[in-house]
């Protein structure tokens, strides 16, 4: 018995690791300066007799979501959530008819609800996340999710993940990286499908939130959570480090966005000791999905691609370093 | 080779379950109704052809820190540490001779600071935890730890951690449980320990927090975190469910906490669909410890009490539940 666990300990090992090399990672990223820096950067961290090694518990990698892990355009995808959810929502608001921003959103006037600014916007966003439970909100972003499509695409809005950075998660977790995404959108609309879509816990998912307060007796006569209208924490920008210190409390080793909000996040990322990754995702394929950048109004990259480029940070063009956008591409 | 791998794959699982049954968990608890209501419980959800069954991904547990997993007698640690650090920045700061709170600080005048009340005891707090960077009050707090001593127990303060309840946590960790603490006390002071002592890395610590601000060039050319005096989030009372929700996004199915603080984090994990594990830790022990509940400046136990005896919660009795209080009791 003492014989064959001591085998058992020693091959185990072997098979695993044989497992893994044999499998060539990222497969829908072509054989370019990106990949190559990728597989590089692991590698680097892996050596156990290197002066790069980093231990698995300190492999912490965060993901911008909205343009990073999935599309973003012509809008957020959390804000069409938000504009049906206020035409559901208007049956029992018929003062909404006649009231900014919502007469915008109900006759679909989108030049006016631009029009009215960011405080439109926050109200838009404050009359379909609030009122209601924490899990009840959790079920209606469900039943949108299994719904709603993508104007352009036409399929469920969680079809438009990124294959190649879906590639990029797993293989991170194979190499004992931990992954998070630090997101400008809402942590309890992300939670609804990132597990699901990126392997992504609850736990590993930090965002912005609003206020919630507990009831030690709801309507169903349990407790609850009730989602209050007002805002919490806006996880974008320079919130973005104070996020990840207060909810990972560690110093990522690798960092990805795709905007100016991420600028703060790569430059934390960058600024610790020892080796660092950090990179941007650029929309360069209008053909397969879109390209935009600094005058863009969703996902505007200027100042971050400024600092990119003076910084060497890695900046993955799209077009010319994936194979393809979408695990299914219509191909 | 394909033989070998086969016999690998069945042998080692049956070599790992032998040596988790054969090692009997909890060794410094009695053998009786804690024990067993804990054991029973975790057997209850792991048997897969149950309907009581939760997946591990489900198996999450909380803890409140201060008096469940070490002492809280006869104040804080961390506020301990707090006026110790107020008569370290004194030598900077000549004015605190003559202001209140921080006069009665540096002539240990306990009463006249007592007496200060709320707004004394933040202004101590804020003055001791705020103005520099986020990665100096790690190394600040490390070394505090490193020296202070406990006044009772003349022992470092991480020797003064309950070894039944890491014990309690070891052997949820064997049983798949991801283990959390939430506590009222600072989230940045706690996670300098709680990787080491309690084996929880700080990505699963959740407590207070003060807001940060993000210097993308600090005094030493890097980015930084700047740890600021104003509050940003108090994990206490019905704070406990909100940043439960709000850090870990799932509802806890066991949860331990030893105080009216918890009251609502108990209830929150007890007001779940299926199997749940509610517990309360109840300071019995003069001899070995401390004993209070209902009248205590510190860690007052009242209504929480109330309620679990109402609800037939688990109230765990030191003094005749532990074998054994500190890992080292002197014995
Ligand atoms: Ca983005
Ligand atoms: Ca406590």
């Amino acid at each position: 018995m003492h014989h064959a666990s001591t085998r058992t300990l020693l091959v185990a090992p072997l098979i695993a690791a044989a497992a893994v090399a044999s499998a060539e990672p990222l497969p829908s990223w072509e054989d370019g300066v990106s990949k190559r820096a990728i597989v590089e950067f692991v590698a680097r961290i892996s050596r156990e007799d290197s002066a790069d090694y980093v231990a698995p518990r300190e492999r912490i990698a965060v993901f911008d979501n909205d343009g990073t892990l999935w599309a973003e355009q012509p809008i957020y995808f959390q804000f069409a959530f938000a504009l049906d959810r206020v035409k559901t929502l208007s049956s029992v608001h018929p003062e909404w008819r006649s009231t900014a921003p919502f007469k915008d959103v109900l006759s679909g006037d989108t030049r006016a609800l631009v029009a009215s600014g960011q405080k439109g916007l926050l109200q838009v966003i404050a009359a379909s996340h609030s009122g209601i439970t924490t899990e009840d909100f959790d079920t209606i972003v469900g039943s949108w999710l299994a719904t709603a499509k993508h104007p352009r695409f036409e399929r469920p809005y969680t079809e438009l993940a990124y294959q190649p950075m879906l590639e990029l998660l797993d293989y991170l977790r194979s190499q004992d990286f931990k992954t998070f995404i630090v997101s400008g959108g809402g942590v309890e609309f992300m939670r609804v499908f990132a597990e699901q879509v990126y392997g992504i816990p609850p736990e590993q998912v930090i965002g912005s939130s609003a206020v919630t307060k507990f009831v030690a007796v709801g309507t169903n006569g349990k407790p609850a959570l009730i989602k209050e209208p007002q805002i919490d924490f806006i996880d974008d920008g320079p919130g973005k480090p104070s996020g990840i210190d207060r909810f990972i409390g560690r110093r990522p080793i690798l960092a990805v966005g795709n905007s100016d909000g991420d600028l703060q996040m790569l430059q934390w990322t960058a600024g610790g000791a020892g080796p660092r990754f950090v990179a941007l995702v650029h929309h360069t394929d209008t053909d397969r999905e879109y390209a935009y950048d600094r005058d863009s109004q969703v996902g505007k990259l200027d100042k971050a691609l400024d600092e990119a480029q003076r910084q060497r940070w890695l900046i993955i063009d799209m077009k010319h370093d994936w194979r393809r956008i979408f695990a299914d591409n219509g191909e």
